[in-house]
């Protein structure tokens, strides 16, 4: 599952690439946007900031907080708008430029991108003075919010922050915030007490010269008190807030009806539990008492820190302290994490050998691939005696030039069969009570040309240049993300996304702060799990792209070397498609490494396949070398 | 001549490792320090900062500014010192421990890591309420006052601009500022004439929303008014002020004792000239017309922007208009380049040859070796009819373990001979008039263990991973820095220093603002020359770096690709001992373009050579399979 290249767009991709919206719609947007300025009107606003946001920061939206695509029609996972009296704009990256202007009527939006002219500039050469642009601060991020408020200044306009989203005001049948149940992470899956956390968390604090930290992250609140909830697709995380003291118990804020008797036991040993509604008065409770407060400035809403500030408390700019910690796997989630990859390696030669037997005759559609593929999942975890919670992320099941589609969702308006002669490229995964997995493969259906066999190869190589990396200590994703992209450049190729993300353990499938890309710049760690996966994409003919994930392991000094090294170890378990990888194009080293990869599978996957399947992996993990010889 | 890996110890590296020094200057560090506190306490001032910079952020200084090294004894060309009543700390980083620790009195100063506890954090545990910090606002940037500002704020301290620095006024043999003459760069070999530079420059000064810039760094004023001055060593610059207004003339601030009247009367149709004691009150007269003037924070002095901006005006933080456009060289630079290569090259064959007939019986020493380069060099330019306007920077002349020692610097006292078994490096360049060049060779003296052999290849490896790097327009030297380091990581070794530096045309060795390096965020194009220089360092043994200067390549189209990419042509000539590789390491295309460089070398470097090295050469630059054939 692919992360942009920039921090800027690293939101989730997704895309419903559904038919053009049709007039109904567009007149449902006119209207709302006539209402919503009405509403400005009333309240002395000039203009309104509408970002693709929730309250958490989170990368998924629970659907109360779509409030972007209620307004604009766009349902893409980052942009933002912003109206004015005589003029509004949607903002989108690259990615959605086609979508944008699918969905989003042209009268109502104009459409602008998101980063080369961004609402800051958008908005820079449209203010006038005493212009007043209102803006949610639960929605924006101090950063977010001190870099448009040097706009307005420059333009001698102001930027007021708006209590009570007016969106929500005009949006009548809003749905409800979610309440998903909450469940405890025992310390056998977690590999740690929530007390050992929240003590070693609190240390953290208290270097930070910080007399609290506040918490908004859902995933962060989730490691640090081993909770895990059901509140956003994908993702197995509760929304709530927290406040973690130096001194003293620490504060949840979570709905009560997501608790059953017991968790709520569990949760009130660790801290003392209040209702989402207290928050508020909590963080000016800190003020009143003059606490200097640890608030991550990148994923932590504005309003906190207004909150703490106005009440007289300082803010300390940090980052999250849950998110170093969290990162670093320890080794019982690492343990589950191996586990969670056999049974999910397993569902997808299952998927794969049944691919291999049916799609030859262009019989199978993307929809069908991607129902099977998750079938598989579900019936292999059942086989193992566990079970699939969720997927981790929206299947991309991308056929031919649908596969070019980095973000692409198939939906019954672009489905399209698995043609002989072509590519289909499926990225997907698993969330299971032990681990999180993400996982892509592209495999030829029929015959693949031979421009496809060089890409794949070279996409290959660059894969397996990171999988056999060796970085010293301190090195970052950044300084490892061209030896990725190296062997597509020499062919003057390249691709339009970072090489690597975090992924939590049974948690997000995207986790900072780590990631192989240009602006990685976050020293690797022992237990970092991180994707690896280059991809190429002709656009209109196929898209290509190999995704395993990572362990950082731990730094060693290697034989006759003078400095502590780090690598990686691959988790993935899953054959890559041999009949596209070309040997003379690599070296003895490379066709190796594909070969002991290759070899690692039937011995970690066989006991969760049948016999026919079984005979799949045994010829399609075959050497190389003897494949050649045949 | 390489760059440390961090920008902030960017400076040049030299270092004199002449003997430890005597109780004689022990007394004479004491003594000044006592006049400097006894000062400063007249002044009201706690303390007071003394960088090693000049008032035009130079790398190298003239002696006048050598203030750091008058009070301390600390020659390095990185550091600075801090001092305070009953304390005083000097800052140098890990290249120069060993040389303060030999010359620096221990009694007076402390000796602290500028990086890991820099002035700035040495300071903020030390001050108290009401302290009175001073500084030189000439000898610091606005980027660095602001830092130090933030750490007296915070401790209620206040950080205070000294005019007249109190070193000056109790240095009693201080010397004078240089007057090196000033000469004029005629357009057939910079390409472009200063007026036309000067148009250009000024449409960048009004695109970044200026009425005006401010040149303070002696290469940009060179480049921009196409003048070349002997004010500082190795540098063929004349220190000077210059402002750039969008309407009307420049004005250019130079002592008048450097002009002969031909190159005033040059000089006076591009600008109004100035003495420098003017400066100030023209920086007040922009202030007082309330001009928007840019300044680049990280190479002014603090003192301009003040002058600017207490006089009303606005300052516009922005990079030296000059940096970009100096660092693209035109297509008449790069003939030059390429003509100053083909010279220095042909003198590097010649004291390679020589240095092969001589230096087997260990009767060379490294004093010898680099008084005969430099020899070669001046006579090999009169040879093809040009002159060896100076060395480019003090050579680095280092054998066996000296060859260890990054920054090393050749004395008397250190002078080692060139002893069989035993790596002999070189680092060296020259200053002609059409170009700066900047090689690294080693050497081996007699016959080279397998260990120096091993790790010469993997340093030969990563230089022609850069030498061969294509990469698509943006990518900046922080992406590949990592191609170059890659063979060295796999066996757990590496080097601190920066992959490449950027280096002018007849201009500063070390040039900005591309370089590759983590730090190098900086896109390259096309034009810009940068080393490529890795190295491998093991401390008291021996050490290896392969430089050669490159040119970054017009995007092109690959064929079959789908984005233009650039590349890098390789500029400098001379040959890379074969005996020090082992073709068993390397790619078959790695040996290739061993092969194809040597082959270039006796084509283009015959003519400079006599029979007998023109014999050598040829035998130097066979190719690599054939002579495992022997």
């Amino acid at each position: 599952m692919v992360l942009p290249p920039f921090a800027a767009i690293a939101k989730k991709e997704r895309c419903a690439l559904s038919p053009h919206a049709d007039s109904t719609s567009h007149r449902a947007t006119r209207d709302r946007l006539e209402r919503l300025r009405a509403l400005l009107r009333r309240d002395g606003l000039t203009g309104f900031i509408v970002p693709h946001a929730d309250e958490h920061q989170s990368e998924y939206l629970p659907p109360a907080a779509e409030r972007l695509a209620w307004l604009t029609g766009f349902t893409g996972s980052a942009g933002a708008a912003v109206v004015l009296p005589d003029a509004a704009a949607l903002f989108v990256d690259g990615r959605y430029t086609l979508q944008a202007a699918a969905h989003v009527d042209p009268e109502s939006f104009s459409r602008e991108h998101l980063i080369e002219n961004p609402p800051s500039k958008w908005l820079a050469s449209r203010l006038r003075p005493g212009d007043r642009i209102g803006y949610d601060p639960w929605l924006m991020t101090a950063a977010e919010v001190r870099r448009l408020e040097a706009v307005c200044k420059a333009a001698e306009a102001s930027l007021v922050p708006v209590r009570g989203n007016p969106i929500d005001r005009i949006w009548e049948d809003r749905p409800a915030p979610p309440l998903g149940a909450v469940s405890i992470q025992p310390a056998d899956l977690a590999g740690e007490e929530a007390a050992d956390k929240l003590a070693r968390l609190r240390a953290g604090i208290a270097e930070a010269r910080a007399d609290a930290a506040v918490l908004a992250q859902a995933d962060s609140i989730a490691w640090s008190f081993n909770l895990r909830g059901a509140d956003i697709a994908h993702n197995p995380v509760a929304l709530a807030y927290a406040i973690l003291p130096v001194e003293g118990r620490p504060s949840l804020f979570v709905d009560g009806r997501k608790l059953s008797n017991s968790v709520r036991t569990t949760l009130a040993d660790l801290a003392e539990l209040h209702e989402p509604t207290e928050f508020t008065a909590a963080l000016a409770a800190l003020g009143h008492e003059r606490r200097r407060v640890l608030l991550d400035p990148k994923s932590t809403s504005a309003a906190i820190a207004d909150a703490v500030s106005e009440a007289g408390g300082t803010v300390v700019d940090g980052p999250d302290p849950a998110e170093l910690p969290k990162a670093r796997k320890n080794a019982t989630e690492l343990a589950g994490m191996h586990r969670a990859h056999v049974r999910d390696g397993a569902a997808m030669v299952r998927f794969l050998a049944w691919l291999d037997r049916t799609a030859g005759d262009g019989s199978i559609d993307e929809l069908a691939a991607e129902a099977k593929l998750a079938a598989f999942r579900a019936d292999t975890a059942r086989r193992d005696g566990a079970e699939l919670v969720d997927l981790s992320f929206d299947t991309i099941s991308g056929a031919g030039p649908n596969g070019a589609i980095v973000h692409y969702r198939v939906s019954e308006a672009s489905n399209r069969r698995l043609e002989p002669g072509t590519l289909y490229l499926v990225d997907s995964g698993g969330q299971y009570r032990d681990g999180t997995t993400d996982i892509t493969r592209t495999v030829a259906i029929g015959a693949p040309s031979e421009e496809m066999r060089d890409r794949f190869t070279r996409v290959l190589r660059g894969h397996i240049a990171i999988a056999t990396a060796r970085f010293p200590v301190g090195a970052s994703g950044a300084q490892l993300d061209t030896l990725a992209r190296a062997p597509l450049w020499q062919a003057g190729l390249d691709y339009d996304h970072g090489t690597g993300h975090g992924v939590g353990a049974f948690l997000a499938v995207h986790e900072g702060p780590a990631r192989i890309s240009k602006a990685g710049t976050v020293p690797l760690e022992a237990g970092m799990v991180l994707s690896d996966e280059p991809g190429y994409y002709k656009a209109g003919a196929f898209g290509i792209r190999i995704e395993n994930l990572v362990i950082v392991t731990p730094a060693e000094p290697i034989s006759g070397g003078d400095r502590p090294m780090h690598g990686f170890e691959t988790l993935t378990l899953a054959p890559i498609d041999r009949r596209l990888i070309d040997p003379a194009l690599m070296t003895a080293a490379e066709i190796a490494w594909v070969d002991a990869y290759h070899a690692r599978l039937v011995p970690a996957l066989s006991h969760l396949l049948d016999a026919a399947d079984r005979a799949w992996l045994d010829a399609a993990t075959a050497p190389i070398a003897s494949r050649q010889g045949e």
